[in-house]
């Protein structure tokens, strides 16, 4: 993970920021939001929300208090407790892309739906990455496997092939229950998991103002073992929330707010993450528009938000709304990247291989967005600054017209500096051929994946996994 | 220009800032800096710098005092004063590649030696777009040109096809105090122009610790009329300055200092800007690293020490080390760009063009960067939060479930949002081939370039400038 050196950039002015959150708690007082579970109503119900019918409306102070019960800050546990992740505070976690039921093909330049050969193989990648700290979920959709194992299958994936960070499934009570309970294998036993955090799961809000019930059912099955949610709001901008920035961020502000109230309500104290994956929309096409400047701002004001609630905060991404791997994609990247790093988003969602917003795991893209997460992390955690890096006493012997390449210092200091993975530092005249990032990357991912070997895992827990998971049909 | 209202980024913390600063007046003092002419020397030596042989000593007060009389900020005037920039505080002024032998053709995928007639395709270029400020200077090299007259060449260009502010020729005391003249022509006198500096130009230092004669000459030029001058450091790391940023930065800021101090003296209160464009070395190839995150950060720090020397900053661009214009060569582009907007620079050369560190401008690139100083300077104005943006009563009336497509508050503001110029939001599946971004960016620059008009010049003014240019040779 990244521990950040920097201050975050706190986007807005404390007045403005204050502004959102008062009009969030309006919303929340007046406007209501939709809990399609009977059962969540009735938790909201009994922790002092008003019910009616399937709206709920949360009193200010009540929504503050809530809040209030949730950590500043807690640890993930890996099965390999050198990768375990703090969220919160100064650091930023990273997750490959979430989601996607297409993929992008390194042999052939064309989109096809993803497989769970996919799913192993971007596993590998995240494994393998410096910069990934958390794998499971959905890293790319596995089209071919039954939809009553995809859950299982992804988890057996990411543990067999990596000893990082989990997420769950947050589709249903039953997918979230069995991901529980195949964490209780993987970690021994079920209080260890309550005891030391081990998935870490996504609660998407139905926007405007909704929350469905296969969210909700998995929602409670984690918290009621105190495994942290996300709870992150999906708006977009002139159709599922208002169209001005501020405006939908009040919204998305009400949403998360309820959604965390009720983590708390189901089990006071669940560690939760303040989210959104919202964005604007191009309402000349239709199209969203991830990549662009104004999606930024809303995950800055997110992450700023998240600090004046004090939780932990998600965004960002290596967002790109370009369809192929190609300069549009790199810019627009590294915009969303560096800024929802900089502005101190502690989980960053969709960190390495989306192109076409979420819509395809791209290869090579996952590479090449594996570099630029080292060249952010690198720019947030600053240099060292003492006498041997001011080097005074070279700079007095070598002096005016000199040549520091013979020096000691320069011998000693030489491998501080971070090396690219597959960046071109090339001379034009040197070169042959024209070889761009993306054919770098293929060829690079080409290595990792023949080399690549699991790191160990125990013969015992691995055989009672795959028993469990054969038990599920 | 862009009016940042987020906050500078302080990369470092005072205390770290003040030990570089500490640590360059050590330099000044003990080391000193060879200025390679003798009527610099003499100006340096009767205001108070000890002087042996080429080398030139600064007692830290002496320093402190001549820095303090060089203004905060100041206005460069362009021929349309409504494109008049102020270079200092919140601004940032953008001006394109500078100093490129090559470029690279839209029509063929290769490099070959730029000529006059680029020079005048990406000054229109530069004229057309909405956030570069400055032209003129080596925009790129015209190596058809003889060399006595290509900086008034370039000028003559600059003011026939835009508007805009310009650059002055840093090549020695004739072609500087030429440029004079022909800026005396353009903006009617040279009291006018001592009045409201007209032309801002480029003086490198030697590194390390070195000026030489021809940028001094110029300088001098410059100074006793008082047209502002960049000084900036042109370190590399591990060859002509210490290999840590520390170091070279204790260095790059005896530099430019020195060339501050001179300026000071030659005229008090030139107006100077705080400048830089050292970059890491890859010691594994000898190739510069201008794309790195190790660049980025010196460029940082230089812009926090000009603001605690109470001066403007230079530094960044749309840097890069690839060598064509892909996927690197957008997120390396963007890193470099972005984060030298947020960290307060208030001048920034190479802010569009620049492909293979300095070497070659590229007709696409200059479009895709263009694109990206929208984005820049989107994220960096922020967006507007008053009780229309916040959007409460609309929020109110569609509430939960709902759509705001249809609601007035969404047709009022759907054109907030930034445009992008060449960016796709495409899906795949409505894309029967699959063009990148370089494809689109020339396709866009040879509309623009056929269309291209040049701004109203007064005839009289015109042909005053040609035949003083017909005179020199």
């Amino acid at each position: 993970m990244i521990k950040r050196e920097l201050k975050a950039i706190d986007y807005l002015e404390q007045g403005e920021l204050e502004k959102i959150h008062k009009a969030s708690l309006t919303v929340l007082e007046k406007s209501g939001v939709e809990f399609y579970s009977q059962e969540a109503r009735d938790i909201l119900k009994k922790g002092g929300a008003k019910v009616e019918g399937e709206k709920v409306f949360f009193p200010p102070e009540l929504v503050m208090e809530q809040v209030g019960l949730a950590p500043s800050e807690f640890t993930l546990h890996a099965r390999n407790p050198e990768k375990n992740v703090v969220i919160g505070g100064n650091n930023t976690v990273h997750a490959p892309g979430y989601g996607s039921p297409y993929v992008m093909d390194y042999a052939q330049n064309a989109r096809r739906n993803a497989s769970y050969d996919d799913y192993v193989a971007f596993t590998k990648l995240a494994g393998l990455s410096e910069n990934i700290d958390v794998v499971g979920g959905v890293l790319v959709e596995p089209n071919d496997i039954t939809d009553h194992l995809r859950h299982a299958k992804m988890l057996q994936a990411a543990v067999k092939h990596t000893d990082k960070c989990l997420m769950g499934s947050a589709m249903g009570s039953k997918k979230a229950q069995e991901t529980v309970e195949m964490a209780s294998i993987i970690y021994g036993g079920i209080e260890t998991v309550r005891k030391n955090p081990a998935l870490i799961s996504l609660i998407n809000t139905n926007s405007p103002l909704e929350f469905d019930g296969r969210m909700l059912d998995a929602l409670m099955v984690y918290a009621r073992n105190k495994q942290p949610v996300i709870i992150a709001a999906l708006a977009m901008t002139g159709t599922t929330s208002p169209v001005t920035l501020a405006g939908s961020l009040v919204q998305q502000c009400a949403e998360i707010l309820s959604g965390i109230v009720f983590a708390q309500m189901v089990n006071p104290g669940t560690p939760v993450v303040f989210g959104s994956a919202s964005s604007i929309v191009d309402l000349r096409t239709g199209n969203l528009a991830i990549g662009s400047p104004e999606s930024v701002k809303m995950f800055s004001v997110i992450a700023q938000l998240a600090r004046f609630y004090d939780v932990p905060s998600r965004g960002g991404g290596a967002l790109t709304d370009a369809i192929i791997t190609d300069n549009q994609s790199g810019f627009e990247s590294m915009m969303v990247l560096m800024n929802t790093v900089l502005s101190g988003t502690n989980f960053i969602l969709h960190s390495a291989g989306l192109l076409e917003n979420y819509m395809t795991m791209s290869y090579e893209k996952f590479i090449c967005d594996d570099e630029m997460l080292g060249m952010v992390k690198s720019y947030a955690q600053g240099f060292p600054i003492n006498d041997d890096t001011l080097a005074l006493d070279t700079l007095l012997k070598v002096g005016s017209g000199g040549n520091f390449i013979a020096d000691e210092h320069t011998f000693t200091h030489m491998k501080d500096m971070r090396l690219p993975l597959i960046s071109a530092r090339l001379n034009y005249a040197s070169v042959t051929e024209l070889i761009d990032t993306p054919q770098r990357a293929h060829e690079y991912c080409k290595t990792l994946l023949s080399e690549y070997q699991n790191p160990p895992l125990d013969e015992k827990t691995e055989a009672e996994l795959d028993k469990y998971i054969e038990g599920l049909g």
